[in-house]
């Protein structure tokens, strides 16, 4: 029995990468796990099929024999403590790098996520442009203190971790904002991220998805 | 060596228990491990010693010995996997609780904390009155869409978990702007969640330190 993840049957960033399964195909290239897609419409996302799998009518979900699991960060935390390439080996230094997964989900994604929904779902709103560098400027704040704890080293605790996997792939949401090059170490951390040969596997098994998939207008 | 963890000396809340060491009490106190606190200032957080610490100048943190750790969530499941009392035994029902744990923290409470931006950060911003409702039906599609998936359990998948713990920490959150009444199966959710002895403690605990300090006025 193969592993099973949903993707959008059309990303609605059109390919960049941005949509989280991208994450959980990064994680499982990372520790060699094959792995099939079924892809889903919006609409099906809706439907009580896939609430079933994903009660909150999102993607990506993970299905593996009698184990089916939501959320990019449980998905890519099971395959990091069930395979090797994700985890350092000793304990206290495997705790920390599941800190920085947290870190990036809980910490530094927030603030990301609230521009997407400042320049899309309010965009139109009679305070977006005065409220926009607000927004931005909470990203910095969070983005000055992580380009501090990271330094000049390549990664953020020692080795590649699944921490990492998870901070370069919210760090990416921000590169369209140019935000992201405000700061030249983390910029440059994001690309040793998109250098690795497991998410340049990930990336384009998605954009073959996407680019393919006549967009909606 | 004990465990030590980090609170603030005056939580903003005033004792509420919002604050998120009183998730990670509550944790400590689920799996019977004693710990201390080392209460510090707003000052102290921003200042280099703590940073060390925690990057992003939060509480709380957590030391155990040669560990040192921050991010609550990562606190709370390292607690849940090397303690009994917070994840079931058996490996798929282990994974979900986990599930729920980031679905507590990523999906359920960005939108509660953009409500807590909306009020305090941007209260007095011109736009605060017409933006807020669209702010409180954000955390409201996730609330019917949680509601649903609960039903009529107890918990969220089986005997209460760190899943629990975390979105009932999340949830609580709610409670002083009404939206949590909307929703009385939520509700009820959370009540039990607060019945437990150990949340019972950990309240206490926090309350004791935040009751006796005067409060910034």
């Amino acid at each position: 029995m193969s592993v099973v993840i949903t993707a959008f049957e059309r990303s609605p960033d059109g390919g960049k990468g941005l949509a989280r399964d991208t994450r959980v195909r990064w994680a499982l290239e990372e520790v060699g796990q094959p792995y099939e897609v079924r892809l889903i419409s919006f609409r099906a996302m809706k439907e009580p099929a896939h609430l079933r799998l994903q009660p909150f009518g999102q993607i990506p979900t993970y299905e593996d024999g009698d184990l089916a699991l939501f959320e990019t960060g449980a998905i890519v935390l099971h395959l990091a403590q069930s395979h090797s390439g994700l985890l350092p080996e000793e304990a206290n230094a495997r705790a920390r790098a599941i800190g920085w997964m947290f870190a990036a989900l809980n910490t530094v994604e927030p603030p990301i996520l609230d521009l997407v929904v400042a320049k899309f779902d309010e965009g139109d709103r009679p305070w977006a442009k005065e409220r926009l560098p607000l927004v931005e400027d909470r990203i910095r704040h969070r983005l000055v203190q992580l380009s501090a704890r990271l330094g000049d080293a390549d990664w953020l605790d020692g080795a590649f971790s699944g921490g990492d996997l998870m901070m370069v792939s919210v760090l990416l949401r921000l590169r369209p904002s140019g935000i992201l090059d405000e700061f030249p170490g983390l910029a440059a951390y994001v690309v040793r991220g998109e250098a690795r040969p497991a998410y340049r596997r990930a990336f384009a098994a998605q954009w073959a998805i996407n680019a393919a998939a006549p967009q909606a207008s």
